[in-house]
């Protein structure tokens, strides 16, 4: 070993799940006291950045939904240069890296800087936004298949999207970073061919204390929608037979957050988060 | 609050992660720490049982694929009836407990016994076999979406899904497992259209340090299974062309353990592990 090898760092990708703090890893919040520099996510709860070492550098480097503060590639470069200078990097997303993190290109760019590098898997945000919700995404009876898709595309891409595929993907569907385009998604399920009667639960802050859960079905959705297009983020959207199972298995939180989506039922604290900002 | 209810229990519905005791969450091994009683599968690792409590009772409720050793209303009744003697009770299951774990059908009996109880998310085996084989799941260029499936059905049940269906559900497919049927899913997902040289990965004992990772195509997987039929549990398959990737951001484990597919290249190790038990 040289001593240009001896002296790099390495990058953990970690996946600092949907918030809750207690859902980090044993091994995410190992990696977190011995970094020297942490890069962190918008959806990152402080509370686990409160973890790191008191002389660690805290990196923003979120990029809120319209204002790319941040370019993939500097992220990438941003990386690669603290390991080069022999620091212990801990890469900081919401969620897990590799599911809708873009955690695979960040690799991909340690790996050719030949930056010594390895994933810490976190609780997926979708899967924790459900059963903090109450729904199993599974389900002997109801679902035997869940497909994970994002909201989150830009309009071009989205022009790509084969929706008669996607509403017939899985018994359940779980929709990511859909505040902005929750509306839109489910018309373009009812048009190809999902029923409107289908449920559909819009999970925001999915884990966290101020969770909001609403459940209704596609058509109440598309109704509510018309009268307030959009939906403050962070929210993650749950669609298939299985959000039936929210009424009886609902155990975390306060249930005045939990509303119903039907348009004439639409609360004061409903309509306030369904407006745009 | 009664007598009565103040006595009863809790119990803790937990993922307890792929393997890798690290990847067990701070708020799973908080539980596990205070729990009364362990109720736990085949695929819990041992080194998250040693974590319990000296006098804790440790109840084995597996299921091996062929060999139901006990059946899921008697693992219900387990629960429900410690729960009401005033236990807190830990039920660990491999992953996470609300995909492809029957959680949901045990939070229905406790919910329907009136038992106070919650979920702890897991890691699920999917995403960490697929991270520890080095493959993101969603990746910008080469996939936008990702549905699990399990291998696991019976031959009634299986003769209901809709393969040309599962087979354009998402990108990236995640078969949950899948040792004793991805030989069959292989060909089924060929025959539904899926090109024959969409890259698979099989993934055994993921995040374990033993960990196997086997990649190809669907045709040489469809290839190599009529040589020798099945393999050995517990495997995870990934099907998608993120699995290309695998060849640059492979990270973790022993080289050695990393196999082709191809028939024709099939080593003594490879045929080891995919002979008939």
């Amino acid at each position: 070993m040289t001593d240009s090898t001896r002296k790099n760092g390495k990058v953990f990708l970690i996946g600092a799940g949907p918030g809750d703090p207690k859902l980090l890893t044993i091994k995410a919040a190992e990696a977190i006291a011995i970094s020297d520099v942490i890069v962190y996510d918008d959806l990152v709860n402080p509370q686990i950045l409160a973890q790191a070492q008191l002389n660690a550098a805290l990196i923003y480097a979120g990029k809120r939904a319209g204002n790319p503060s941040i370019a993939q590639n500097e992220i990438n470069q941003l990386l690669v240069t603290h390991a080069l200078l022999g620091k212990t990097v801990a890469r900081l997303k919401g969620g897990d890296p590799f599911v809708f993190g873009r955690g695979g290109e960040e690799a991909e760019a340690l790996a050719f800087a030949g930056v010594e590098w390895e994933v810490v898997p976190g609780i997926s945000s979708g899967i924790a936004a459900a059963a903090y919700a109450g729904i199993p995404l599974t389900h002997r009876e109801y679902s035997s298949s869940v497909a994970f898709i994002t909201g989150h595309e830009t309009t071009g891409k989205d022009a790509y999207i084969d929706w008669k595929s996607v509403a017939h993907a899985a018994d359940t569907l779980v929709v990511f970073m859909c505040a902005r385009s929750i509306g839109t998604i489910a018309r373009k399920l009812v048009t190809a061919g999902r029923s409107p009667k289908t449920p559909i639960a819009i999970v925001r802050w999915g884990t966290y204390e101020h969770q909001e859960v609403f459940v209704g079905s596609l058509e109440d959705l598309i109704e509510a929608v018309e009268l307030v297009p959009t939906i403050e983020p962070p929210a993650i959207a749950i669609v298939g037979e299985v959000v039936r199972l929210n009424e009886r298995l609902s155990w975390f939180g306060i249930d005045e957050l939990r509303q119903p989506l039907r348009q004439n039922e639409i609360s004061e604290e409903a309509l306030r988060v369904f407006c745009n900002d």
